[in-house]
C-alpha cells in the first residue's frame, strides 16, 4: 500500500457547461483561471499552439471509483465490457482528466482554450506544453471497438470524456 | 483556495534507473505493477499499442515546487527562463508525470512498457489508452526554444522528463 498523494489545484475551469456530458466539446471555449500567485509560471506557455490540461473530475464520487472495474465504453451496451483503464471513462480509481486543447490566448493568470472536455468549476492540477515530437504517435493502433465506433458516424470515435455519474 | 485533491497510487514502476536523469528513456523497458485488486481493470488495455502513463514524481520535494516559478529548460542557461508551466520540468506545483509509452505486454496485474521516463519506485496514478484521433495534433506548433534545440543535435528536442533535483 503506497502513501496517498496530495495535490493542490492550481486553477479552475470556467465555461458554459454546468453538467457532465459525453460529447460536444470540440468547439467549446473555456477559460482557465490560474491562482494569482502562480500567474508568472505561465510565462512562455502561449508560444505553444496546444497544451495538455490535467484536471480533476470532481463530480465522480468515491464509491463507484473504488468498486467499478469494467464499463461499457460510452455507456453503449453494444460495446463489450472493458477494464476501466482501457477506457477514458471518468469512473476510474483516480479520475484524472487529460485533454489536448488549443491555446487561444493568455492574459495574466487567465488562459482561453478551445476543446477542453471539463465542466464549469473543474479543478485544474497541471498544464504542460504539447510537444508533437514526443506526444504524437501516428503509428499507434487502437482496440477494434474504437475503430468500429469510428465507422459508425452516430458514435464518434472521440474518447469518453466526462459522462454523467450513473 | 480550492480543496486539496487526494489520490491513491494504483501501482508502481520498476526498472533499472534508480536516480532521476534527463535523457536516455526511449529504449528503456519498465514494468508497471498494478495493485492486485485492480488487475481486472486492465482488461482490454493490451488491445492498444500505446498508452498514457500518469505518474507522481515523488522525488521532487515540496519547497522548490511552491517557490519556483521559472526554470531554464533542461537546465540549459543558454535557453531563456520559462514559466514552469511552459516546460516539462518536474519542479512544478503538482509534479505529475505524463508520458506516452509503447505497451509491450500485459500479464495479469503487470504491464511491460517501453519509453517510460520514470525512475524505479515511481507511484503510478492512472493509465489511459492513447487515441491518436484526439491525442495526436500534427499541426501543433511549439516555442522557438524547442525548435532551436531540435536543430542542435547535442540538445535533443525531447521534453525534460525527470531531472535531478537541484
Amino acid at each position: 500500500m503506497q502513501e496517498p498523494v496530495v495535490m493542490k489545484p492550481i486553477g479552475v475551469v470556467h465555461n458554459s457547461v454546468k453538467e457532465p456530458r459525453r460529447e460536444g466539446w470540440e468547439s467549446l471555449e473555456s477559460t482557465i483561471v490560474v491562482e494569482d500567485r502562480r500567474a508568472s509560471a505561465l510565462d512562455g506557455l502561449d508560444a505553444f499552439s496546444h497544451i495538455f490540461v490535467i484536471y480533476w473530475m470532481h463530480r465522480v464520487s468515491e464509491e463507484p471509483r473504488e468498486t467499478t472495474t469494467h464499463v461499457h465504453p460510452r455507456g453503449d451496451t453494444r460495446i463489450p465490457l472493458q477494464g476501466v483503464f482501457a477506457t477514458r471513462s471518468p469512473v476510474r480509481p483516480n479520475p484524472i482528466g487529460l485533454r489536448v486543447v488549443a491555446l487561444l490566448e493568455r492574459r495574466g493568470n487567465v488562459l482561453r482554450v478551445r476543446g477542453l472536455d471539463a465542466i464549469d468549476g473543474t479543478p485544474v492540477l497541471d498544464l504542460k506544453p504539447y510537444l508533437y515530437h514526443s506526444d504524437g504517435v501516428p503509428d499507434s493502433t487502437v482496440a477494434d471497438w474504437i475503430q468500429d465506433a469510428a465507422k459508425d458516424r452516430s458514435r464518434p470515435p472521440s474518447d469518453e470524456r466526462q459522462r454523467p455519474e450513473s
